[in-house]
């Protein structure tokens, strides 16, 4: 079981999102898991605002829901209903969930380079309030957008990438990361993660490549889409994992191009699909809307 | 309480889906009522196969809740499975409900004129097993279509529209659709129905209007269109109410268009986007994913 | 004959587009425009580069070309060119036409309002070099935006709109816009401009409606899709005219939204639409993409 | 040079596109080549109906152009003009061309298996004469359609694949279709094509591929994206070249999906892509809008 009812933390709250919560649950199928679930939620006099769920096989596959509800002065009620919850779901069904208090924001460390367009629409977005996250950092290897961060009243650390060897830097990145954020956004970083970062930041990293995988896996996708005179450029946001650009896909979408559109018009058509793709997969992500099962994904948009 | 589980009744079974059913709930939304819909369901032992629920407005609004279960011989338990709702959700929460056995598809009504896009997307999707219906039959005004629609092993009543007066018509479809069909779909049926047909008619009414609505209501929405410069192109799926060309949308698309698409180009273009969306309706339909409500829609789709 | 080959004025060059000239032509089809142009364009040695035509009609309708050509030492050429042109189009096919330089990229001012965006995205996207514009000015009725744009490098102007009588306003406007741009675009700006200013500014103004005209024309259209149970949202830019909502489209899109989406969330994904649908058309604008014709748009995408 | 006026054939006429004719350029890029060619059609007085041109770089690279002009008594001028034509762009451009009398419309075979859907709405599109082609027959190595194939009145030809020597069949087709066919159509077709055959057929060949190329190359593309877990499923239509799935690429299109469709919804919903992505491919190659270069294609669409 998978406990991830956090520890009351300091931290800006969502005032509009007091006492709600999700409830996400992963396992077999079997019958009788929505009225197992339910019941617990109705004892308590919680509201189920949204539900969602999905078996990937009916007779004998996996089980995914998505529950959403509000219950009164939710922060008390929290651990006694994680443990009914960890009794009706753990004991009675082997079922693993995860239980949060959406009135708190996850927390992200956003990674960017000298490109702008994701990091500045994610920005944008959140002073929008369209994305219920709080955003703890910058972090870049070009000290451009330095000053444009500030200005939305983030913190930006400029952390160069010395060459061949990433250690240093990931040392670095690791200081920074370490306790501050629940997930990481790779927005158009042009460095390659290393499986040992990977395996010590401990949340999930979210991508955007820039192409509609898995056609144009890795470098200069659009040249390559050029190359092959495609009628249609794409994006994909993708969790990030050993295997590069072959993790969980979140979301894609693409874009019509045509012949008269150079290798340098397809990156500028791709980079609006690329922010719309992105910002879709963050909001998703903060939102506990995707369920990662094998190397796909479950989304309850 | 609205209670629709049909009495057995003669016809081509889907075997696929036998001891499948969907239970459509909705009324005013109320803490507790998933709880005791899937308390009755895990009595019997039902396997939940899909859940979709939605409140307009968790403080006080409307609930709507959309279950696909499995339940071994569902035919015999589900006189007694729908006493046991009745009471669950008539009595305690005031709910209206739906009962369907998904073995017996809906039977349905196809009403055409000359113009044949519509009429033969329905028929090769169902011949294809993309539409889960019973055809019963084809209507129209014209006889062009009778024996390419018979080549289909479905009948074909031709019956004249004469002018003004469309009693002597009306009456003619409503004793071929007396008894016979569980919704009708008008696949660019050019006549209106009068008021009174479709007051006695008795069951749903699907209509396909040739615009983006609520745009270009009314005849020649193509011409409209035209003039008007737009550069996308639209269809509407909605059911018919006595407001012309106002009942609840089901479905929508588009189409983009340029300043060198003639009025004619734009109906061709058009006629691709009406046979795709009535098709998603009448599917959709079909399946129990609609749900009316003052004149919107649900669609879980 | 409509003469725009403006006098050589100060400003911004745009040193890839140095000898690039469009030339627009519109008039009365008929036989051998196309050769009589593009002759006077080959005695001169230019390059053509692009040209696109379309015709109405071909028996007797409207003709519209957009060529784009490559001409040494084109600011010297252009003079004498242009009265070649005159001669050829205007005496013997009564043609208007107009000749552009393309290196002195066109003049805006941008009114907005509160809601930033629109006009973000325009400066974003300006400062990527994916607008050919000089961004002359930004004109709001609310201060709140004044640091961010002036963070642009683009001075910001703050004339508040003071009740029912717009004159002074206007007058205002007028006065800062006067040869100082060729074009306004109107960025989510929340006033409606007189009658007598449009007159007045003697340049094309575009706006963008968050709708798809002709559907919910007017004010708060997204409460408008909501209220009739819309299955997809969109934007539209258009030519402001006298009459409201009603001016020449350039470019429309939409988004696909459910059920679930309140009018809120109907604005938000709106907004998406809405900043890609105006620079869509900015761009095309500032190119000479776009060809005003009775209340339509011929658009050289 | 390619001189493509073919010899005065029997066959079916488009009585509207008498006296209208396509000229096709192909070359380097050099100044002077719009005028040259429109200046030779103005003095036989044509009426130019569409222009388009392309150059992939104006200085020096490759030069495209289509023109549709309409000339009194086309086909007694065509001889004369050919050579004109000829002289004025091969002698002093050495630019290829192709000239086509669009009263003769470009014969086709379809070549189809089991599956029907890209079939029937070609022979659909055709019969509501939105598809300007002659289908001269249609082959499949299935003998199902052959009922609904002639009740369009179109020939019907059964030649079964015998295992893995594909000789006697191929030599079979080249049989049917040597002189009775300006292009071939693989709609659905599950068979491989030999190297051979593609050489001996001398005609270009469509393909349809389900899936957006380059991914997923092969058999079972929607198997593979449904564990790849993708949110797009597309269609791609190209050329036919010894290079299994490597020709150039005509058309594509995407439908979005979800976690939720399984890899027979995927099929399902491709299908409808695969048909309206062939049905586009098939009516821009029938009215000379697609030039090939290199490994690509420029569509005037």
């Amino acid at each position: 079981m998978t406990l991830a009812q956090e520890a009351p933390r300091r931290g800006r709250h969502a005032p509009e999102k007091v006492n709600q919560a999700t409830l996400i649950i992963k396992g077999n199928d079997r019958p009788g898991i929505v009225a197992a679930v339910t019941s617990v939620l109705s004892r308590y006099g919680a509201n189920i605002e949204a539900l969602d769920q999905y078996s990937d096989d009916p007779q004998g596959g996996s089980f995914f829901q998505r529950t959403v509800f509000r219950l009164e002065d939710l922060a008390v009620a929290l651990p006694k209903l994680d443990a009914d919850l960890a009794e009706a779901l753990g004991a009675d069904f082997d079922l693993e969930y995860t239980l949060r208090d959406m009135s708190l924001p996850k927390r992200v460390a956003i990674f960017a380079s000298k490109s702008d367009h994701c990091l500045l629409d994610l920005l944008w977005r959140h002073r929008r309030g369209e994305l219920p996250v709080d955003i703890a950092m910058v972090i870049s290897n070009h000290p451009d957008t330095a000053e444009e961060v500030r200005s939305f009243g983030i913190p930006f650390f400029h952390v160069p990438s010395a060459g061949a060897d990433k250690s240093a830097a990931e040392a670095e990145h690791l200081r920074l990361l370490e306790g501050n954020v629940d997930f990481v956004v790779l927005a158009r970083y042009m460095q390659i993660l290393s499986a040992d970062f990977i395996a010590k930041v401990g949340v999930p990293i979210i991508n955007i490549h820039h192409s509609f995988l898995p056609a144009f896996i890795g470098a200069g996708p659009y040249a390559k889409a050029k190359d092959r005179g495609v009628k249609l450029v794409g994006a994909t946001a993708h969790y990030v994992t050993e295997a590069l650009d072959e993790g969980p896909i979140i979301e894609q979408d693409v874009v019509r191009v045509t012949h008269a559109d150079t290798a340098a018009d397809l990156q500028r058509r791709g980079a609006d699909v690329e922010r719309a793709v992105l910002s879709r997969a963050v909001a998703w992500h903060a939102e506990d809307r995707i369920i990662r099962h094998a190397n796909h994904t479950i989304v309850f948009a």
